[in-house]
């Protein structure tokens, strides 16, 4: 394995750490781009270890990973996107209505694998350290796991495509889940034929990325930054020198 | 910038992706390492807008980030915090009562920095793409931000920690919140003295690492992979060549 090269502590070195920003700036949510191919079971599976390095609550772990090649079960899966998406296009009229009906927005067959990440909101037992005062804290810690993998996929150049318009009561249903799994995340896992330089959602004018600036406040909301804060003055310069490829 | 080095669908190199998984698994929830030196506004700022690259449904970006170093509201905080462990600590009797006292939770203070990142629930106006058949979508695009930050920071030798033992509606009063804005992550954020071979959890007995074959299932909750499908035989033989430093 790769991470056996080094002593625990030593600092990245700086192709380790364009490694993990590539991955970071590099990651699409891919709907569209998706090739056949099989991915081997060592990346697979590297994948899944990613995911599961996850940090969790009180190190609950509360993920499981469903992998999904069968094409009877992905029919049925998209048969449920296929509803909830009609219903979603309801939401939107005229010009932004067509707009809305030209996106692709799932891979589920495109794709030579679905993979579920759930949530085992019982798992650890009743009590679960630094989980009593917020109880989502299981939903949240799946949620790494999710970036984890989607993360390594990235870097080992398979894209991934999160699928939220599903009616979760129908997917546990299709998956067979116990009561007290949650079906958080589905996802469409291959190689791409790229990965688009921008968010497709940008690109296609849906929504801008909002400028960094205006998202960070100082020692509460009110307050933003002094223009002379070092970290003004840094987030100022980035965004007058930024491309829109960039973002 | 690191990530204007290379061309955009060219693949990861070896050390790259070293540098990814590296961080996957050397990333640690930090609660008693902190060192108080403070970090430089370019680290600051690039695992800003690390957090503010990750996916988000309908690319709504519905995150924002505080900064805290005011010593005032991070002893607000420090309060809130001792009170829901006290609590918390209530759950466990006897030797298990003990251990869970002699934790170490949280780095509120012993930090140089805390960031707490924000979901606001209204952004993006009352429909948002992909959001209308699960509703928490937001508060998960959240997550995959706080995870963005948590990678990075590993990659520049940055050790964050996650405080969940907080009583939210009074961490929204003292960091004056507006009613549609959830304070979802609190992090304590700064260099390290070093980062610990496994998580602290799991050193300590708390509760240890489950086997990644257990928790893979194929096409549905019910079916394990045949002892012969690839994947099988590729988990069976790293966790039977797994040393426990490597979890």
């Amino acid at each position: 394995m790769t991470r056996s090269h080094h002593s625990f502590s030593e600092d990245f070195s700086e192709e380790e750490r364009r490694g993990l920003y590539r991955a970071i700036y590099e990651r699409r949510d891919v709907r569209s781009q998706f090739l056949p191919d099989p991915i081997p079971s060592d990346v697979l599976g590297r994948l899944l270890e990613a995911a599961h390095h996850a940090p969790s609550v009180g190190f609950m772990q509360p993920w499981d990973f469903l992998v999904i090649d069968s094409i009877e079960v992905r029919r049925r899966v998209l048969e449920n996107f296929e509803h909830e998406n009609t219903r979603a296009a309801d939401n939107y009229d005229g010009e932004r209505r067509s707009s809305y009906l030209a996106l692709k927005l799932q891979g589920i067959l495109d794709s030579p694998l679905n993979i579920c990440i759930t949530c085992d909101r019982s798992r650890g037992g009743p009590t679960v350290l630094g989980r009593n005062t917020i109880v989502e804290t299981d939903l949240f810690s799946t949620c790494l796991a999710v970036q984890n993998l989607w993360l390594a996929a990235r870097a080992e150049g398979i894209g991934v495509g999160w699928v939220s318009i599903l009616d979760q009561q129908r997917l546990a249903q299709v998956l067979e889940l116990p009561e007290s799994v949650y079906p958080l995340a589905y996802l469409c896992v291959g190689y791409v034929s790229e990965f688009l330089e921008q968010p497709e959602l940008e690109a296609r004018g849906w929504r801008s990325r909002l400028p960094l600036q205006q998202l960070v406040h100082h020692n509460g909301w009110q307050q933003t930054l002094d223009a002379e804060h070092p970290l003004a003055e840094w987030l100022s310069e980035r965004s007058s020198g930024i491309s829109s490829r960039d973002t």
